[in-house]
């Protein structure tokens, strides 16, 4: 257990990507240099870490104490393993592969007709990993964790409980069924969920703890962060607000954003997007469907921002055809909120579901590597 | 610190109410008996413990090594300290009084006209407060905290953001001027906010760490509990769901529930309760009133379930006149929602605000006597 917990000591101090001399690694954890020595050396062993050959007149932190003899310098190796995170869309499988830091290393997209019954769908969600380890020369073996994002109410063992989106969905043992193609852990997540997760990351919500991410889209859908934390609910199904249309009889966006009176095919994204294109064209009908279309909107998110009262809420999923969606929704929320959130667009486009995959998968692997749990006092693990 | 902590840990094994023994306090501390001693002593110096006089012929919990020497007992004094729970509502001050315990020892109910200014509404508090120290016969010195509930949206300084239920509410800095009564902290929150507590504490949602508590009244409300613990979201306004009836274009209770075609007075609960009568006893015109108000109320709850999926939904408020408000409620939540929670109606009454308040102030002492931070394992603290 001590082992473990100098070990994570140790690392945390290496995870800035910086190659670090044992001094300051005996300074940064608190530990005995004959501790640091022993960790390091199994770490070595391990391929978590590296040493590092570095000019005999290069720069010494830490000052004198180095006179006589030269110092070592070590690096975090966070090629020595990698993770998925993947996207299983409707319309597409997106995957992008990183390191143990969270650099990319290669990314895969493949379209996929929305038609695709669930064993399909999984075999070009195959296909896909297969090809994106392939071209960055990554064994399958190397993997450490994978991050899956997918429509629909997902439990924590990764069943999808509810997934209309998708043929063949509803009731499918995602997590089973992923963990048959890996020898790592596989975790399962709602779309919305992630991309919250990842505009927190590196998206417009930096820095934000209390953030609500709108899906916009022809299922809408919402994820949260309650406390820097994502808000899964009771049963996985929280900010599931599509539903809110049920009670506004009928009015679906294939409806709102119908310009034929007869609604758009509810898969149709290519309508959508002649939709949205006309109505920025100037087209009268087009506008009063886009119009109607983003009074929904605004009302769907009212209701979450009443529930929640979010600091900011970001609209993504079709944010790039909605330009235009950000004034009158921060009108909207000032009138019917009693405490307007801040508004801004997804800064993170179409991989925004991937890369929360991602960042789910890392956080798995960096809880694994770095946690020291009872967390320590500086001092508190010294051998 | 130490001292404090051996104190916390003393109290902890105390806390119960039961007389125990020193060697029991011993065993369930993990401190030593000498250190248990000095503890003890300076907790009966200030009055927190008690020594409590046994038969000599007691069963001793321990066994033989009391042999010789005769079983020194203690118990916590709960009486050493009280605390307050107040609801500040449009209609009545209610002010619940109990030990260090949680046991209640006095209450007192002020009905106050609705018209009350804050000035007038703050004097009426105070009053009331004065009444329920005086029957129980216990000094204002002796308050260790005071919770207090009021609508509105207050902030965590205990100012009162936006409160439109009462005259001259909204921007009163309620902690300031409440706290210059009271020597000990005080603590603000909504109404609902408590409420949701309080059923937590001893009604409907006991053992439920995820609630939202909906207070149905001409302006409903709701509160949170995510994961045992209150979401008050960013600004304080989580749950405020009373404004969605902006968006169902004036769909007001009072607008709802007319049955003249004029809204009733907003602030009218008598007007309210006789239709909610007249509905009971088969008048045809109340009882489509009452329809439409249910049918608003169950989309209000509907976003709230969509948003915050939580395991239970507690209806209050008027939930003692809407007997016929959890079947369709029931049914409409599993129509519109993905995944439906438990509904049940509000166990406490008419005292869940003050009691909430009260079990928000009892935290605060329980915080003060009982925490150890950070957390010891076990023998963590022995001296």
């Amino acid at each position: 257990m001590l082992r473990r917990i100098n070990a994570a000591v140790t690392l945390r101090a290496l995870r800035s990507g910086q190659s670090v001399t044992l001094t300051q690694l005996v300074g940064d954890t608190g530990l005995s240099r004959p501790t640091v020595e022993g960790v390091i050396e199994s770490l070595v062993e391990s391929g978590l870490v590296a040493e590092v050959e570095h000019d005999a007149g290069a720069a010494q932190p830490g000052g004198g104490r180095q006179r006589g003899r030269p110092a070592r310098w070590f690096r975090f190796r966070a090629e020595a393993g990698h993770i998925l995170g993947i996207e299983i869309g409707v319309h597409d499988i997106r995957v992008i592969l990183a390191d143990l830091a969270g650099e990319v290393v290669g990314t895969h997209y493949k379209p996929v007709d929305e038609a695709l019954d669930a064993e399909e769908r999984l075999s070009a969600v195959r296909t896909t990993v297969a090809e994106v380890l392939r071209k960055a020369g990554i064994s399958r073996d190397n993997l450490w964790a994978v991050g899956v994002g997918s429509p629909g109410i997902v439990d924590r063992d990764g069943t999808v409980q509810l997934g209309t989106a998708m043929p063949g969905w509803t009731g499918l043992d995602l997590g089973g069924r992923l963990r048959r193609s890996f020898r790592c852990p596989v975790l399962i997540e709602n779309d919305a969920n992630l991309a919250a997760i990842a505009e927190h990351w590196q998206g417009s919500a930096v820095g934000m703890g209390d953030v609500v991410f709108v899906m916009a889209g022809l299922s809408p859908g919402a994820g949260s962060l309650i406390n820097g934390k994502l808000h899964r609910g009771f049963g996985g199904a929280a900010g599931e607000i599509g539903a809110l249309h049920l009670l506004g009889r009928e009015a679906t966006p294939e409806r709102l954003l119908s310009t034929s009176g007869k609604p758009l095919d509810p898969l149709d994204e290519a309508a959508v997007a002649r939709v949205l294109r006309l109505a920025r064209e100037g087209d009268e009908v087009a506008q009063v469907a886009m119009d109607r279309f983003l009074g929904r909107l605004v009302h769907d998110v009212a209701a979450l921002v009443l529930a929640i009262d979010p600091q900011l809420v970001v609209v993504g999923g079709w944010a790039a055809g909605l330009d235009g969606v950000l004034e009158p929704l921060r009108k909207q929320l000032e009138l019917y909120t009693l405490r307007a959130p801040e508004v801004a667009l997804a800064a993170l486009g179409s991989e925004v579901v991937a890369m929360g995959a991602l960042r789910v998968a890392l956080d798995h692997v960096e809880e694994q590597l770095f946690a020291v749990d009872p967390p320590t006092n500086g001092g508190g693990a010294r051998a």
